[in-house]
């Protein structure tokens, strides 16, 4: 499913002039964006910085798929950086009017947006906005349809370069629903970007991609065989939708194959830490104890994923300054 | 439809105090609202600017009708005013519970609002809600249900003397439901004390004014005769709500008898500007290749409302500073 | 009802770090609160300072109970402080996709919240949430089921403070339903920490609480005798929930025999304020002749909310900064 020409969110440069895809990016893309996100924590403190450097910047949240938790880090890091932020729920919008998205979008440019932030159900939502916003205006996908998840991805290695250091050489396991999750498609993008050591995706066949080859990653339909000795386990979210459509038996039966259980994580290192873009499903796809456990740093995913989202942010506003001041 | 006496709106000097209708108002209000406009507009790079001026005041958005487009501009202008500012959609709001809206109003009120923009489908709310609040608090009517939409008008003006200087000397046609809409309403009443040529409306007689000579106004059911000459076309939406009551036909009908395409353009002046409120149905008022051609200035007109309610909401709070001062 | 021991709210220095409930805190953390908001006041002109105080703190309002006038006050008051603010209906949340509750928090907190304020139906809810909230966080309870509404209780202090000067001394009268109320629990509790002299609950027996003297309450089913020469007559807001579990007769009966009259109010000291939290129910427990009337002090109500609201959010700010700057 490539569906566009990924360098659409490139400029002249080859620097980020949208952020839609890790498809087709470069390792100092995304070794950019973990370097700024940096930044914007204190080390001592661990507190994220709230900066002026957007002021006057008007930023719109576009979500015509409901989202609580992916608005909500958004709005928290467009005014961590000190952006004007209104979010519109699409769907109560002039849509219902029978406008088309590009008319609306349209609108909305006009209304002197600098940038959209997108969450739609389709797939290839935010690279047809990108496609058709104005020059100077940015498009940040926060989600769409089962096709990428970019700064949920860049969370992630966030996070496992915290705890691991760099992600070269590292074995990545990570267990659930790999065929239709967006999250993973990113996910599996970022760690080959990043060169991790091996990928490796485990889950019912019915749930695993239909030609890993391509992407690059081992499945295993056994977990333990899947844990053996790696350094990072990513678990998704089972999501309901799968079991109606018979793709699953039970959330009883997933959870016996393939729960995360403490038992379990014994097959990975002993440093190994556990990852979940959440929200957890407790008892479906993992257990309270690893959840709550040592190894565990969902939580702290969720924080990175401020700061993440304030350098991606800050990243595509940097590079269009950049640009207006060559031509300067 | 007079529903109270405009000078309501104006303060012991004359002065803007609440912005509710254009009726009353003199050529050197309006004047000063597209003035103040232009000011806020970077010459240059078209840029709206973000000011600190209103720092501490408290706007505080009152939407009884639903509303994407003009609740997000407003929100946008309060924003690049550096106002704070709260929405409340009263249908969700402790009306259920029985409150009158004169309660409800003096409880916002209570909460140090400076200024309510609102938003009903009864006309004449936004006049009742002025006659009722304290002498420091300003109303903007963000459109009230067939009486007026007065900012909406004010930023057609805008755009009007953007492209053709003064609005003196113009004739202007608006073709669609001129009976029924606040929108029109206004912009006559904005075309006539701006002193415009000629003001002529296009329609079927059901959507015509019943009484077009009060108004100062030509009507004209055959749109080639309408349109010959003109310099300015407003087109108007079209409600279904005229189709389902037997006003009007069908939209196909419709369109091929007022639709504006490049056909008839042709009738009117080869430099006349195609404006448009929006959301815009195309192929019904207007067809597409008009609306995205060189003669449409649709999206100008929606970046203009971000400067045209800047300057409505700086100039009422300016005003009262100005009595203010006098005062002490 | 005892939730939990009411120290939960203090920090080893016994100031406040959460803002829960009344029960258990002593004169001097109340006039603290008072006093605060009253320097937020300018004494001249009646405004609600803007202050910086709070830029960089991120605040979350998780409404998990439909509110409009209560958010917004908070919301206001948030906004006066430079602080960043995010609301969530938790409702709409993903706690739909099954997170429990716990989650949903350690989540929200982990997006850098530095304070929670809360509204829940169950009586409990802010107890529970404070338990499990990381030490650097705050909670401010905005209400939970039947048990306490705080930040009222304290307008309503305050609002009693500033017509009649200190609270000791004053006979206080409370007219409605007492046992289902929150807002009166708080202010039962309010009154007798800052000594008023003599606290009257006024209404059927069913509305009555069952132990008035563990509460240090008057019960009187007369209003005649209940008002005879209080200073503060407190109206509650009466609940249609009531009516219809048969607890109370009807609307009408009951302003009948507890209705709020100008002819009632004469049993009253003659310089006697009328307060009522809001929103009114015009004749069915207050008559508007008194609503509206010159000893009212409902909208002042309202607008001291903001002050004490911010009070209460800055001290606990400052008590977790001075125990820092103690530990530095």
């Amino acid at each position: 499913m490539r569906l566009s020409k990924p360098n659409i969110q490139l400029n002249e440069q080859g620097k980020l002039r949208h952020f839609l895809t890790l498809e087709g990016l470069k390792h100092h893309h995304l070794t950019e964006i973990l370097d700024v996100a940096q930044n914007f924590i204190n080390e001592e403190t661990g507190e994220i910085a709230k900066v002026d450097s957007l002021h006057g910047k008007a930023i719109m949240n576009l979500f015509f798929e409901p989202s609580t938790r992916t608005l909500t880090t958004f709005e928290i890091a467009e005014k961590r950086l000190s952006a004007d932020n209104v979010n519109l729920n699409i769907e109560t919008s002039s849509t219902k009017k029978g406008e088309t998205l590009l008319d609306t979008l349209w609108n909305l440019e006009a209304m002197m947006a600098d940038m959209f932030v997108i969450r739609h159900n389709e797939s290839g939502a935010a690279h047809f906005i990108a496609k058709h916003v104005a020059p100077h205006v940015h498009v940040v996908n926060a989600g769409d349809g089962q096709h990428a998840h970019p700064t949920q991805a860049m969370l992630d290695m966030f996070t496992i370069r915290k705890h691991k250091g760099d992600i070269f050489d590292l074995k990545v396991a990570i267990i659930g629903d790999v065929q239709h999750s967006r999250v993973v498609r990113s996910q599996i993008q970022a760690l080959s970007i990043l060169e991790a050591r091996e990928i490796r995706v485990i889950g019912p066949t019915t749930l695993m991609p239909s030609h890993p080859e391509a992407l690059g990653v081992h499945v295993y339909n056994d977990i333990a065989e899947g844990l053996d000795g790696v350094d990072v386990i990513i678990n998704v979210r089972l999501q309901n939708e799968r079991m109606q459509s018979a793709l699953l038996p039970s959330e009883k039966e997933f959870f016996n194959l393939y729960g995360l259980t403490n038992e379990r994580l014994k097959y990975a290192k002993p440093d190994a830490i556990v990852m979940h873009p959440g929200p957890i499903n407790r008892g479906v796809e993992i257990d309270s104890e690893v959840a709550d456990g040592p190894q565990s740093v969902i939580l702290e995913q969720v924080t990175y994923g401020i700061a993440v989202r304030m350098a991606v942010i800050q990243i595509l506003f940097d590079n269009a300054a950049s640009i207006k001041g060559e031509m300067a």
